[in-house]
C-alpha cells in the first residue's frame, strides 16, 4: 500500500505521460457526465415547450433502449465483440480493431437485424407504422447532426474504455451495462431534440417499414463521425503505448 | 495486442466459421435491441390510443419484474441454473442441457411457486383478485401469440448467450442482471399489447387464483415455441462447434 | 461439456439431494418472482383507488431505496458483511452465521445511523417531520404484518444466497445489486398497501424524529420473522451439506 | 466453513478493532441508506408542496445523472481512478491517494470538460441557457450547504469502500455502479430541495455558460467538506491498519 502511495510522488509525474492520459480521462469523462446530467435538465424544459410529450415516456423509451442494448451487448459481446451498432462497428475499423471484410459483414447483419425487428413490430401491432427519428421543432439539421456527433462520442469513448482497452482490468465484466446505460443517458438528453439514435442501424429499420426518410442521412453521418473521433482519441492517446523498457504499468490499478 | 489486431485479417476470414457466427450473433442481438427499442415507441403509442394506463404506470410493472427476476435468477443460478420459468426450462431441455426428470422437477416448482404467491397477494391485500394475461384491444389472439414467440426468443437467446454458453467468460458475472432486464425492456414494448408475458408460470398462479383463462394458452405455447427457437439456434449455430484440430478458440476473447 | 451434459441423465437423479434443493430453488425464486411482478400490477391498482400518490412518487421512493441500499451494502459488504439492516443480522444470527455480540454491536449501529440520517433530514428540510410507516387504508394490521414477513424473507433469501451461501461463486459480485433491487421491486408492490419497510432500522429513526408510532411494532416483527424463516430455509435446506464422501459438488456449476 | 462460522465467537470479539470497524461501516451505511429513503418521501412532499416540477422529471433527472456517471467513471477508473468530480478528486488527496499535482490536473480537465460540455449543449439546443444550481423555495443557504455535505459525504464514502479500499476484493467489479446509483438516489432526496449537485465542476459549466453564479460557493465548499470528512473516517478509522504480527486478515471475507 505505501508503495503504491507514494508512486504519485514521483519527481517526474508533471510531465509522465500517465499523468497526460489520466488527465485526459478525466476530461473526457467529466464531460460526458456533465452532458448528459445538465443536458436532461433542458431536454426536460424542452418538453415542457412542446407539450409533445412526457417526462415519463421519455424515461420508458430511454430504459427500454438501456436495458435492450445492455441484454444485446452483454449476449454477444464473447461472439462478436459486442457491436449491435454500426458506428461502433466503423469506430472499431477505425481503430484497427477489426478488418474490413468483418465490418462489412456486421453492417450487413446490423441492418438486416434491424429490418426484421421493424416488419415484426408492424406484424404484431396490426400495422402501426414505425416512427423512426427525426429532429425536433426548432432545430435545424445542423443541430442534430452536432447531437448525434456528441452523444455518439460518448457512446463510442465508453464502448473503447471498458470494452476494448486491453488495461481495463475487471472493469471488462460491466462494459455491456456501462454501453447501455450511457445510451439510455443519452437519450434522456437527445430524445427531445432529436431522438437520441446514436446507431443507424436503429435508424434504418425502421426508417425503411415505416418509409420516413426525412433528415435519415443525419443519423449516419452523425453517429460514423462521432464514433470515429472517439476511436483515434482512445486509441491513439489514452491507451498507453509501451515504452521500450518495460516498466510496471502505473495506471491500470494505480488508484 | 498487435497479433490480436492482425489476426482479423486472417485469408480465410470470409468464409471462416468465427466470421459466420459473429455475424449471426449481430445479426440476433441488433434485432433484440431495436425491437424492444422501436417497440417501445410504438408501445407509448398504444397506451396514447387507449388510455388504458400511463407510462408511469407501465415503467412501475416493468421494473419491478426486472428487479425481481435478477434477484430471482441471482439466488438460484448457482443452485439450479436460475431458471425461473417454465419456458426457459423448455429451452435448456431442447438444448440437451437439462434431463427431462428434472424439468419436470422444475415446472412443478415454478408452477407451484406462482400458485403460492398469487395465493398470498391475494390475502395480504385484502382480497383483491389477481390480472393475469389478456390481449390488448385491436388485436387478435394471433399477434399476442408471435408477440410472445418474438418477446421470448429475446430472453431465451440472452439466457443462452449469458448463462449456458461455455465460452460466456466473465459475461457470466451479469448473466442475471440481464436476464432481468430484457425482461423489463420487453414489458416496456408488449406490455400495452398483451402484458408481455413471457413465462408462463407468471400467468398461471395469477389465472388459476383470480379464475381468468381467456387467452391462457398463448402465454404458454408463445413462450414455448420462442424458447426453443432460441435454444436450436444458439445451441446449434452459434456456439462453436470444436474442429479436430484444437487451436486457439478466436471468438472468446478477440473483440 | 459433454459430461458437464450428461450429468444430468444419472439414474438416481430423481431422488439425488441436489435435484432436490434445485427444485426447491426454482420454486422459491419463483415465488419471490411472480409476488413481486403480479404484486406490482395491484399496487397499480391500489394507488388508483386510494389516489393517494402516483406510480412515479412510487417510482422515485423504490428507486431511491434500491439505489442507496445497493451503494451502502457495497460499501460495507467487505467490512461488516452489508447488513444494512437489524432484520438481516437477525437472519444471520439465526443461521449461526454471526455472533450474539457482534449482530448486538451491528443493532445499535443500525439504529443510531437511522436516528442521525432522519435528524439530519429535519435539519436540511427546515424542520419536515418524517412520516415513517404505516398500514394503508382498508387493510388491517394483521394484513401488514404478513406483507412485512413475505417481503423480508424475499429479501433474505436473496442476501444467504448471493451474499452468504459459500456456493454462490461469481454471482457474490453481483449480490449487494440483487439486494438493493429486489427492495426496490418489493416498495413498488408493498408500497401502496403498507409501505414496504423489510428493515427495522428504516422505520425506526424516522418514527423516533417524527414520533409517529401507530403500528411501529409490524416494521419489527414483520421482518425478523421474514428474515428467520429465509435464514432457517437457506442455511438447513438448500446449503448443500457435504456428504462423508467427498465429490464433485454438481449444483455449482452444472447450468 | 465450521471456521468460518465460529470465528466469530472469539473470546475478545467485544474489544477486538475488526468487531469496531465492522459495527462503525454498518452506521455509516445505514445512515447512508436511510438518509436517501426516508428523504425521497420528503423530496415528494417538497415538489407536491413547489409544485415546481413531477417525480417524473425528478426521476429522469436522477437516471440521466446517474447512469451518465457510471458510465463515465466505468471509462476513466483503469486510467485515472475515475474521479470525474473536484471533490472526489479533493478526498483523495486528503485521503494521501493521491499527489497535489495530479490533483490539479485533475481539477483543471474537469471544469474544462464541464465547461465544454455546457457550450456545446448551449449549440445544440440552439442556445437554451445552461440552469446551474440554486437553493430551493423556503431554504437558506445553510441548509443547502449542509445538504451538500451530507450527500457528498455518502458519495466519498462509497467511492472510498468499493473503488480504493484496498480490501475490497470483488467489489470492486461494479464500483462504478455503485458510485452512479448513490449519486442518483441522492438527486432524488436532494432534487427539490438544493439541486443535489454533489459535484463542483457539474455546477461549474453550467453557472459559467449560462453565467448564473447566485449560492455558487455552496456546491464547491459542501461537496469538498463531505469529501474530506468521508476520507478522513474511511482512511484512518475504517481501512485496518496492519499490526506488526501479520494474522489472517478478518474482516476482509467473513462474513
Amino acid at each position: 500500500m505505501s508503495t503504491r502511495r507514494y508512486a504519485f510522488g514521483r519527481a517526474d509525474e508533471a510531465t509522465h505521460p500517465d499523468s497526460l492520459r489520466a488527465t485526459l480521462a478525466e476530461f473526457a469523462s467529466t464531460f460526458i457526465f456533465v452532458f448528459a446530467g445538465e443536458g436532461s435538465g433542458l431536454a426536460l424544459v424542452k418538453i415542457y415547450q412542446d407539450s409533445a410529450f412526457s417526462a415519463g415516456e421519455l424515461l420508458a423509451v430511454a430504459l427500454a433502449h438501456a436495458f435492450a442494448l445492455f441484454a444485446a451487448v452483454s449476449s454477444s459481446m464473447h461472439v462478436s465483440g459486442g457491436h449491435v451498432n454500426p458506428a461502433v462497428t466503423f469506430g472499431a475499423l477505425i481503430g484497427g480493431r477489426i478488418s474490413v471484410i468483418r465490418a462489412v459483414y456486421y453492417w450487413v447483419a446490423q441492418l438486416l437485424g434491424s429490418i426484421v425487428a421493424a416488419l415484426l413490430l408492424r406484424l404484431v401491432t396490426n400495422n402501426m407504422r414505425p416512427a423512426g427519428f427525426h429532429v425536433g421543432v426548432g432545430l435545424g439539421e445542423g443541430h442534430g447532426l452536432l447531437l448525434e456527433i456528441i452523444m455518439t462520442f460518448g457512446l463510442m469513448y465508453t464502448v473503447y474504455a471498458t470494452a476494448i482497452d486491453p488495461k481495463r482490468g475487471n472493469i471488462a465484466a460491466i462494459a455491456p451495462l456501462a454501453i447501455g446505460l450511457i445510451v439510455g443517458a443519452n437519450i434522456l438528453v437527445g430524445g427531445p431534440f432529436d431522438g437520441a439514435c446514436m446507431n443507424p442501424a436503429l435508424a434504418f429499420g425502421p426508417s425503411l417499414v415505416g418509409w420516413r426518410w426525412h433528415s435519415h442521412w443525419i443519423f449516419w453521418v452523425g453517429p460514423f463521425i462521432g464514433a470515429a473521433l472517439a476511436s483515434l482519441i482512445y486509441e491513439y492517446v489514452v491507451i498507453p503505448t509501451e515504452p521500450p523498457h518495460a516498466h510496471q504499468p502505473l495506471a491500470a490499478e494505480d488508484y
